[in-house]
């Protein structure tokens, strides 16, 4: 009962302030007390101004201490820590939903926990929000602050057991770029405007940051002889990609219709689709890419909630000369609040400049604002014919290049598909990515009315 | 030890006669005593000639009893009964690494069986194999008699938890018929005598034999508008398929190399690979079909094992006017006995012939030792990369057409491409599947030295 009495001390003076300030919004991109900028954590880090996680974010993982026997568990991010929701889960804070939901974070996978459903990831999440703030008892402070490892002490595995993998193809900029590399001509194929193009991925070989892997090898054919030959990959690339975890699933012949698309969508982290490009070259036709990108996917260990992300919704649109979306992948909150601000960087670091403890250099910058498709025409499409989407399903967003220079979410479009060569600030050169190349690909959301909010990273390096 | 005992018993003259018969033989084709064709079973209907289900298949299921609350398990066919294993497992029969193996098939997925590896799977084979025999004693048929389920009785589900779904394009039949189609004048393209073309498909909407679907709805556009819609396929077809499931997988990292690829695989069921031939015409450029496969697709119950399937292991050979296979996808044991002999038949059971009680008819025949790659080498292919393989997961052969009429493996090619139509017996036309359309395919292998073995059958029914 404690709990509960506390639950209602602490339902402030910020949920009215937010809804005055927000009416005009849909409910799509709802706010409430745990988005209100003004929230401070007694995790002094999380109010650092340059941080990923302040208590506006909340995040989820699975995570261990490093080097530890412990059981894989459910954490959220706070500041440079992370709640250990197992521990946490014992302090008789949690009640009702809340309680159901952390009960289902104890174990090696959020499955559970995604499958119950968006009123419940609320629950936890608004109990977490109102327990890490500083206006709470000492005596909260105290039983929570047991509950906190530092993220610099332990290893993460995978947030969820991920059944399926589809990646989509939604930046045009990205499409038009590639297609140009093959079909100067025609760039984009007819159904690319109509279509939310995408394909079934590998989910075997999908795995959390920091995990290096060897240089694949496949099968490749040069132009210049008559039979391919098996070798190592000469044109390895990376893809700037976000990916959305699914929550709740769909039956099998139900389609999901896009204004509920998002209820299933549990939240969003990074992703680099890892790229072979010779490989892809000799084998893609006629069924699409395969061996050139089952070897690796890497993942953020963070899974920004979907809410977390309601202050960075925005207008989509689709330009009066393009045709626009059929029925079924069009509606007024798509158009009112379908798009998400989200900054997404590239940066490259590499041995030479380990050794002389230089740091990383940034390769591009863009913004899932700029994508065609949103997350839930993806939904929306995957499902039309009736394809089931099941919890922990993964939706990769397809490499998110804009439309300008800089913009560049892989080597393919920074070296005009291997045609020339670019140069880093240190002086060396690069058309795809060489040995001990370590690619970091970072997120995060900002805006004038809003606390900031990042998604951590996600890192791999090539080793010979 | 009274089980031992009794193993000792039966090690008997079969596998004296056999190895001597087949010296010639590599390991990857070695025959045992539970491929004598002499074995009689004292459950009756094994021992009819057309059954598919001899004492020497012995195939893996997952049933309950219909309509029961009962928990699914795992289960063996035997004539027209199932050896629930589950209750098997109480008999004391079983002992060393066949117990360790039943053991493992009483819950509701085959995976912890699967991923036990080949001499286990082995182990259980043989013990069944000997209790099945018709010479066992009084008591042992006694307390098996009582684990007996008739096969009209259950309900199954899936053999296993399907993690990833790839579907490979084998038959260079099928690949020149329907490149033909789109290209008359460069029906196969290049990289197809080279790579074993494959694709990641759908795990989610995977179902067993019997469950009937929806006639999908997608995106289609025809050459004569100007912009796609949204409706029900036009163009439903099937596709005539096997499937291996992987039974040991492999790290990330490591390919597994030609000649133990099949120590991988746990056995093999027949897949109908249900196709939207108008919403793939528009939606797969560039990345390969999607929408248009992943609604459905539908395999048989029964997992026939590797170790069954050895009588029937045949020569592989590549023409000699055709490019050889590089060296990872080569070998003498390739060569020897890399393809398998396995009939294969598509029937139709239309409504009017449901309304008439005339029988199914058949639309085609063929047969998987006319593929052009190996399973060993969709296996080799597919990890040459490092992309690692998980028990459970299913590889699809793609369409097996023949070179012959009357061997083709989906509508697509039996319409030429939905140009013309074609007649049934009893006067209808199809160019595809029309609502009401029930499929069925049927599989099995016989030789002149074997038992005749069969895979059941995988059917589904297109609801309006």
């Amino acid at each position: 009962m404690f709990n509960y009495a506390y639950c209602v001390l602490f339902i402030n003076v910020y949920s009215v302030v937010i809804s005055i300030l927000m009416v005009d919004r849909t409910t799509m991109t709802a706010l409430n007390e745990t988005h209100s900028p003004d929230l401070i954590s007694w995790v002094d880090t999380a109010n650092a101004p340059g941080t990923d996680f302040p208590i506006q974010n909340l995040p989820f993982a699975i995570f261990r201490r490093q080097e530890s026997s412990e059981f894989f568990r459910g954490g959220v991010a706070i500041g440079d820590q992370i709640v250990d929701l197992l521990k946490a889960k014992e302090t008789d804070l949690f009640g009702g939903l809340a309680l159901s939901g952390i009960e289902a974070c104890g174990g090696d996978s959020l499955n559970a926990f995604m499958a119950l459903g968006k009123e419940c990831w609320s629950a936890l999440r608004l109990r977490l929000s109102q327990l890490l703030r500083n206006d709470i008892s000492e005596e909260v402070k105290q039983l929570l602050a047991e509950c906190l490892v530092p993220q610099d002490q332990v290893e993460f595995s995978l947030p969820c057991s991920i059944g399926d993998y589809t990646d989509f193809y939604t930046s045009i900029h990205h499409a038009t770029t590639v297609g140009s590399l093959f079909r100067p001509d025609n760039p984009l194929l007819p159904n690319y405007k109509w279509v939310p193009i995408g394909y079934h991925g590998r989910a075997s070989s999908i795995v959390v940051s920091g995990n290096d892997f060897a240089r694949p090898s496949g099968q490749t054919k040069s132009a210049d002889v008559e039979a391919p030959a098996l070798g190592p990959c000469k044109r390895l690339d990376y893809e700037l990609e976000l990916g959305v975890y699914m929550g709740v699933g769909n039956d099998l012949g139900t389609p999901i219709d896009l204004d509920s698309a998002e209820d299933h969508a549990f939240g969003v982290s990074l992703l680099n689709d890892w790229s072979a490009r010779d490989i892809q070259a000799w084998e893609y036709q006629p069924l699409g890419p395969f061996l050139s990108k089952n070897f690796i996917s890497s993942v953020s260990p963070w899974i920004v909630t979907m809410e977390a992300l309601a202050p960075f919704r925005a207008n989509w649109t689709r330009d009066a000369e393009d045709p626009q979306p059929l029925a079924y992948l069009d509606s007024d909150s798509l158009r009112d609040a379908g798009a998400i601000d989200i900054k997404l960087e590239v940066y490259l670091e590499t041995e030479q400049m380990r050794e002389a403890s230089s740091p990383a250099v940034q390769l591009a910058e863009s913004n899932f604002i700029q994508s065609y498709w949103t997350l839930s025409q993806m939904i929306a499409h995957h499902t039309v014919t009736g394809c089931n989407l099941r919890t922990g399903d993964f939706l990769g967003t397809g490499t998110q290049s804009g439309a300008s220079e800089g913009e560049t979410g892989s080597m393919l479009e920074l070296s005009s598909g291997g045609k020339k060569s670019f140069s880093l600030p240190n002086g060396e050169q690069r058309t795809f990515l060489a040995d001990g190349d370590k690619v970091i690909l970072k997120g995060w959301c900002s805006n004038s009315s809003a606390r900031r909010i990042g998604f951590g990273e996600v890192s791999g390096t090539v080793i010979p």
